[in-house]
């Protein structure tokens, strides 16, 4: 029997934002709060207007009304931990709260924290930190149903996609589970493989561990990262691609992206060179993959040009092309179906 | 200016078999021994008949001689150190020489081994363990021409390839450099990346660091990893193509080999097909990337045979397809000639 040795949080959640001043800052956070409303209890803050929406408790408070982890939710400039922060979080861990966070700084550098930790019985996770004996990825076909969402570029809603495509899997009756492979996604679905942080041996192993076997009419629906046109991440986003199998991809795209952004000089390739590189590399581990949709952030356009630009995009690409804030992912998962008359 | 930092292995070299038995357990002593004699000082072993052809040493006596490092050039089973070399390695480090070893037992977890360098003044240099501080790949074109040799699968004369090209360079008076990106090939070149051990997001930008900026007419000979069809290394393969940005691909074979080994049920793919999926994705950081010609292991046949083989190939491919070993590699290098009336 193998055991999934992904990051794992346990539930519920305290969400961390402290004193950050603008929402942007707290983006996980709200991620967290959108997503996963189920696993948050409460929210910890001093002298900030930033509302999640939750009750305001004390690390104390939350702890006796059945909070397990607390989980820095915030995203501070250069990565590191402002000494105001570093109280709260002892506190935190002595009162018995699991401390999660994502950040440049490992937890275990924050002073103090790890003898709290000691102190309160409760595990430091840094959820950059990839779990070890992590295996070389075999290739052997898993059982169940996988979808993978990948992108023309980085940042341009991998993770919005999948989880859209979960919920609405979930809405239909269907069996979805999202496979997270980034910070926010892991503090998202509670656990998963930051596969950006993988020795790169062992990328595809790490993928074939976030989506083990599974029931044949089950969906595993995994967030992809970087872009087979990306300098800089492609290697990773092969080989999460070869470790995902995915029966089906899902191109992600913003409409105000045309060059790859933080690399001058590289562009966006036209779609259909895009998708033909994406699938002639797919098909390694499932000759059977297929493109099914094409995820599409319009949100730089008025709506009236965002619906003319899905539109003519559907008629060059002939696959469903949908923004998932305005109109959903209901089209594309409609691909996913059983065909009439197969 | 920008510092290579890569490992970095101080020649000459006193070359440890120890007492292994068969001449296969030490192919890396004698691939540093064939390929680089000029950095190799003399040979370390008891009880065995295996015979690199050096002058036999002991530590101190190849001090005195002036050796400055020791390499563990063998691979016993299992990958870690008996307790019969453990003296010997210590007395080296006591006396003078850098340990350099690429087991999977770390050197400063050999006891007492750690003392010793200290005591010795000298530097562990594991193989395995990439520099720190890699950046992320930057995608920019590199000053410099580079050839990077690619494979149907692993093991197929990928490393033999580019030292062979290299040595042919330098034999007509070229200015090359092989690019060492495996053990054995960085304790050959004297530095390099262990490119399969580096965190996956920083796979191409390592690649960039070992081939940097170099004179217009300098050919860096770049020693590829895995393949672009094998499911467990096709990310590390992809990146490492990225970061080296090749004007030039050899494709690698063995003619025995019909499946990826290791990985039931993946054939290696017809030729075309597989050269197509390599220039497609090499493209993205040098579009005018060419594959220049197939380097084929014919071993496995009698020479009639493997002649016969590569005459069908190089009418089927168009493109020289040599055996390294039996036809050398200079048809291959007359393909990156400025070509005629051009």
């Amino acid at each position: 029997m193998t055991t999934l040795t992904t990051i794992e949080i346990e539930p519920p959640y305290l969400l961390f934002i402290g004193d950050m001043d603008y929402e942007l800052d707290a983006k996980t956070a709200f991620g967290i709060a959108h997503w996963r409303p189920e696993l948050c209890l409460a929210q910890l803050r001093f002298g900030t207007e930033v509302d999640l929406g939750l009750p305001d408790m004390t690390p104390k408070d939350a702890v006796a009304a059945g909070a397990r982890s607390l989980i820095v939710g915030v995203a501070p400039v250069g990565g590191s931990f402002p000494e105001s922060w570093v109280e709260s979080l002892l506190e935190a861990a002595r009162s018995g709260l699991h401390i999660v966070a994502g950040m440049h700084t490992r937890l275990d550098q924050v002073p103090g924290l790890s003898e709290a930790a000691t102190e309160g019985g409760v595990r430091l996770v840094d959820v950059r930190t990839p779990p070890t004996h992590i295996p070389v990825g075999t290739g052997v076909k898993r059982p169940g149903r996988r979808l993978l969402t990948v992108g023309t570029d980085c940042a341009v809603g991998k993770k919005y996609t999948a989880l859209a495509i979960e919920r609405e899997m979930h809405a239909r009756g269907m069996k979805a589970t999202f496979r997270a492979t980034g910070q926010t996604g892991i503090m998202i679905a509670g656990e998963g493989v930051p596969i950006d942080s993988v020795v790169s041996d062992f990328i595809s192993g790490a993928a074939e561990m976030l989506s083990p076997d599974n029931e044949a009419n089950h969906w595993d629906v995994i967030e992809g990262q970087g872009s087979i046109v990306n300098p800089g991440y492609a290697g990773v986003t092969v080989g999460l691609m070869h470790g995902s199998q995915p029966d089906a991809l899902v191109l992600c795209h913003d409409a105000a992206r045309t060059g790859i952004d933080g690399w001058d000089g590289y562009d966006v390739p036209e779609m259909p060179t895009l998708i033909d590189l994406y699938l002639s590399m797919a098909r390694l581990t499932n000759p059977a993959v297929r493109m099914v949709g094409i995820s599409v952030n319009t949100s730089s356009l008025d709506r009236a040009r965002g619906e003319a630009y899905l539109r003519e995009l559907e008629d060059r690409m002939e696959m469903p092309c949908v923004d998932p804030l305005a109109d959903g992912v209901g089209r594309i998962i409609d691909q996913l179906l059983p065909r009439a008359g197969t």
